[in-house]
């Protein structure tokens, strides 16, 4: 079936959250990695587990309520103000180095973005990266209230589009969503930017590559 | 509301995995607590993420499918020989020290598992425990094919003993089944009997205590 849309997972697909794990060095020096990785396990956790308990909570409250925890797990002082300057980077991130050249040679396709981002945090990150102007469209779950991989998140791009899931590639580096977007129609490619193994959800990826240069034009 | 039952998580509540961590680090010397987290890790996240997806397994497969991810992602061997002994020894747990007198002293409200295990793991561990005549009901996610914190999953219980959701006591030493516990309407207790920090997710335990002997008579 001819692909007529790329939809993209936003966070550690085009936007990469290093700079958040070097402050987060900066503010907790030695703890930095093992902060950055409880926070972003907490993050997801919260999201999987809020969603099946019906008890949404947009993702700019899951991600300052994981950093608290992860801080709390490690017995680091967390205040308000490192919660509001790591949301603030949150808001800055850069992109990979190959987006905007694979955004500018896929003209021909809608773009879009499926992300779990509220649009508080979502909106201004493209707005500062300057590529607002290539994407049909900015999807964010909180319109539905629940997370990645629920089927109906991945129905919004469908419809946000006006184009069929078999009709939509789906694009994330995160193998879980890679597996979900597949599950629910879409041909889904995995950008395993790390070489991890696979997750085993019941639906593979249609395609493993290494970075967003490796999509066909 | 007069409380006419106690239900119980199974894994890490009434039976402690501590041996299964000692057998991988026998099997994975100076990785084994490693291991064990990683594995625990994704064992949880499979059975959210599957059930987010509607891609159910059971509990069995879900645990081997973990291990052989924990050990790929740490790039340690992992044949089927280590799996079924492990997945033994998940068969044969040992209750924590004050299980037996706390089942024994509440001979006089219902007493119930509720847990993620298929009957295939549970059934077992509650026979080798010696504890099968102490309990009204050993219910597994199984039959539903979801898992906590999905609401329907405690909804088993309140079938299962005739009983209103409001007069059920539920225990657990995972906070956030505590939470999805308390989310859906029972009497929640959390034994945290790791001094954990607890985990926003939009309902709070009733109460948090440090183990099962501190619940009330």
């Amino acid at each position: 079936m001819p692909i007529e849309a790329l939809v993209f997972d936003a966070y550690g697909t085009l936007f990469d959250v290093h700079s958040v794990i070097e402050r987060c060095e900066e503010l907790w020096p030695g703890k930095g990695a093992a902060i950055s990785r409880l926070w972003r396990a907490k993050q997801l956790e919260y999201t999987w587990l809020r969603s099946l308990m019906h008890r949404y909570e947009n993702f700019e409250t899951i991600t300052a309520d994981a950093l608290r925890h992860a801080c709390a797990t490690q017995q680091l002082g967390c205040d308000e103000t490192h919660v509001a300057e790591l949301m603030r980077a949150y808001r800055q991130l850069q992109t990979f180095a190959e987006v905007k050249s694979v955004l500018a040679a896929r003209k021909d396709r809608k773009r879009a973005i499926l992300s779990n981002g509220s649009p508080g945090m979502l909106n201004p990150l493209v707005e500062a990266s300057g590529l607002a102007g290539e994407f049909d469209a900015v999807i964010s779950v909180d319109a539905l209230g629940a997370y990645k991989p629920d089927p109906r998140v991945y129905q919004l791009a469908v419809d946000a589009l006006g184009i069929e899931a078999g009709r939509i590639r789906f694009v994330s580096s995160n193998c879980w969503d890679a597996c979900g977007a597949q599950s629910f129609g879409f041909d889904a490619w995995w950008i395993n930017r790390s070489g991890a193994p696979m997750d085993p959800l019941g639906a593979r990826p249609a395609q493993i590559v290494s970075t967003l240069a490796d999509l066909p034009a």
